[in-house]
């Protein structure tokens, strides 16, 4: 999730002085092999976002006086293995747009700031997902991603929300911070699905020095079922290393309930930074209760701010008919799968 | 339809001088909070392009000596709601890309200049369409649309035309302005929809001091039946207000008739603006004229020249069998509609 | 495929000092009125990419210190005439995306350069395409585009390849130039298809002075039967013509071959150049071998190094039952077909 960002001198259109107020291109392109093993049959691919996930992205700020100011972001996945865009969701209920073109699907919002904060509105992250990427070594990308995030039963709405109108407190309050948002399905009123992908989260945490922790809720409207997710996670900086672990509960109205954990840490090493992490994800359902556990170990080699080579290896271990596979392979029920990454991520 | 550009400071690829030329970037983010109530069903929506239209664009002009010049277009729609792009139309016959991808929907020219004026080759507005914004005190955006457009008979190329071929006036004529457009369907010689698609358009206008006054005609050939489109339109500056009206036609061949109009006004308060419009369309139809009758009242408050927020109430009323709803919500024959937006616009 | 190139000026986020590193916008819009005619039907355009294909992209470097450095490049096909994007392929087997939107189909890789030459990653031309378009006076664009392209038999792989991992040599080999490409379909293992897509190919060549010659291998296997091509090129720079010629081969196992050659030149005429080429392109198949000959003739004015008017004619003939047509015409086996571009290419 890491970004470096560049900033686009920029002349304001009516004359040569520097305009107060700058335009930012910025992106990531992030290409790795990957491999996937398992039980009825392995993969091979050169594909993205191993590390940080590729896109490019637009966005800026004007000043627009007395402590206010107005700013904008577009930002569109790239799958810079075939050059296709990330596929969004227009209405939080399910993936309506697979044309393949380039499209804002990371982000796209504009906002109001000022000392009461900040007032966003688009398609954003949803509170209910910066725990799981914050408190994971892995940050949700590549081979290592948590279990938590990849048996996730939080539906739609788990990573992103269209048609969202949030809010952030300002960043003045001695480490404390916080989130609201409230996203709709924007269906018309009188039918059945009148709320399917209606939601409301709530983000609050505190980071200070050494120490970084925060919990989130999230309710969201489905026809299907509503979803109730919650989780907590935490983070603390020995210098030596950097420990985290959160926990996650979804679950679905008259339906199933998933639980789980990951506990993990980085570990600096001259140039370079250890990954690794323990995730497990449970689902209680009626008969069994599938539950699949990742070991996850990488390496992060540093060539610049900029640019890393990485590589992760990844075992996943399936129980009580889960079914898991990495990279692609495709494993049966309670069978293993491994997969490694090996890639190249450059930012600008 | 107002753009605030930011020029890039661009350097040439071989020197540090400045170049003659300069590619721009350019784009508005406008996000509102939609609602609309009608007879059968509301709706609620956090939408786009309330004030001015979301997009995305690049654009440039390199001076060729000798008083010509080349110059390049390419904006993109972008519904940053839910970050997918607009769609366009490559036949112009009826929308044939649906990907929700980016596309450079809005406009996509390359034009050489001089003082003949300008040759524009690509996919631009119709001759047809500037009267209907330029001329509506809502510019055809949002809630308070002018019923002229929204209700418009004119077909696939009432606003754009992809593949035309286009010519503008140069702009010394003592403030007389015009332009001509000739547009391709495409389709192969020897079958019955070889035309489909085809069209030529004119405008005409004078814009001087207080007064700005336009008329257009268009005939596009279609299987479906031809159409012919005519309308007038302008406005007057008294300083406390600016007056505007506009009459549009619609004539399909051996098919139903639309005629429509406009009168409004916009009035400057301190920083903001009043918007104010009555529009109305009227179908010719064998049994029934159905038309459609709009009142809509709006407030801009410029927090900068790019930043504003906005408001805009309208109702719609329905007579002999029309059925016209506001912001997504449903409404039966003869019934009202009414809806709102609030909203903010921002550009760049 | 000529590409002018500006560099925005790029600051370093964190500062006001000018950053070793750049990223370029650049593009092409490439405008024309294209007539085909054939036996069955004929047909006119306004469509793009008549003398250079039109483009929109974004590329950077990034110095890493000792000899090392990082870039990337992303750069979509645009339809200049309608908005639309280039389709990409993502799996290398068939057109798997054809949603209309942006997309990096062109060029899509991240790269890391050094002494050892560049390792490329992502989507890009394949080695058995650069002979073609090269050595073509029309470099694959238009009308006047080479038989040996035109008809080719090479497969979905012919131009470009996704999934692919390349190797260039370094540049200061006294004028030996070469590259490797190994591609993925991306299937998995265990299926009938496990290997469709899969690729591996090799270009070698010398270029010095006036003289500049390659040859090229590739091998993709296929479902539908493994694709063996290779071919040969050269040119000659006379001073007051550049002559050019190649020579291809596509074998289907089991299958269909395919042979063909073009011989032409480059003639500058003060500020333009003359075209002209005569290419040729047969398949080996049972009982008949059918083969279109096309002879092209083309100028080029170039009012800047980045503005040009063009004009191209060409004709095609066709023998032993085959039908080629030009510009979207429709010729019946046999028959002959003519076509003509004239448009203006634009690029910054």
């Amino acid at each position: 999730m890491k970004k470096s960002l560049i900033a686009l001198a920029v002349l304001a259109a009516s004359g040569a002085a520097m305009a107060q107020s700058s335009v930012t291109l910025f992106g990531v392109v992030d290409a790795t092999y990957a491999y996937g093993s398992g039980s009825v049959s392995n993969k091979s691919q050169l594909t993205n976002s191993g590390y940080n996930s590729s896109r490019l992205g637009f966005r800026g700020v004007e000043d627009l006086g007395g402590g206010l100011s107005a700013s904008f972001w577009l930002e569109a996945g790239v799958n810079n293995d075939n050059g296709t865009g990330g596929v969004t969701n227009t209405n939080n209920q399910a993936a309506t747009s697979t044309g393949g073109g380039l499209t804002f699907n990371r982000r796209s919002t504009v906002s109001l700031n000022g000392g009461f904060g900040e007032v966003r509105l688009g398609r954003d992250y949803t509170p209910q997902f910066w725990n799981l990427t914050v408190f994971d070594p892995f940050g949700t990308n590549g081979v290592g991603t948590t279990q938590t995030l990849n048996s996730s039963l939080g539906g739609p709405t788990t990573v992103r929300a269209s048609n969202a109108i949030g809010y952030f407190l300002p960043g003045n309050l001695g480490g404390f911070y916080g989130q609201a948002q409230y996203y709709m399905g924007e269906n018309n009123s009188g039918t059945p699905n009148k709320k399917d992908g209606n939601g409301l989260a709530l983000r609050a945490g505190y980071a200070n020095g050494p120490i970084n922790a925060a919990i989130a809720f999230s309710e969201t409207k489905f026809l299907t079922g509503n979803i109730k997710s919650w989780n907590l996670g935490g983070q603390y900086d020995l210098g030596v290393a950097k420990i985290m672990a959160h926990y996650s509960n979804d679950d679905i109205k008259n339906g199933n309930e998933g639980t789980g954990f990951l506990i993990g840490g980085l570990i600096p090493v001259g140039a370079g930074e250890v990954r690794l992490a323990y995730s497990t994800y449970k689902i209680d359902t009626v008969g069994a209760d599938p539950r699949s556990n990742k070991i996850a170990l990488g390496y992060v080699h540093n060539l610049s701010k900029r640019t890393a080579l990485y590589t992760t290896f990844a075992r996943v271990s399936n129980k009580n008919g889960a079914a898991q596979a990495l990279n692609g392979s495709v494993t049966a029920a309670n069978r293993n799968s491994t997969g490694y990454d090996f890639g190249i991520r450059h930012s600008f």
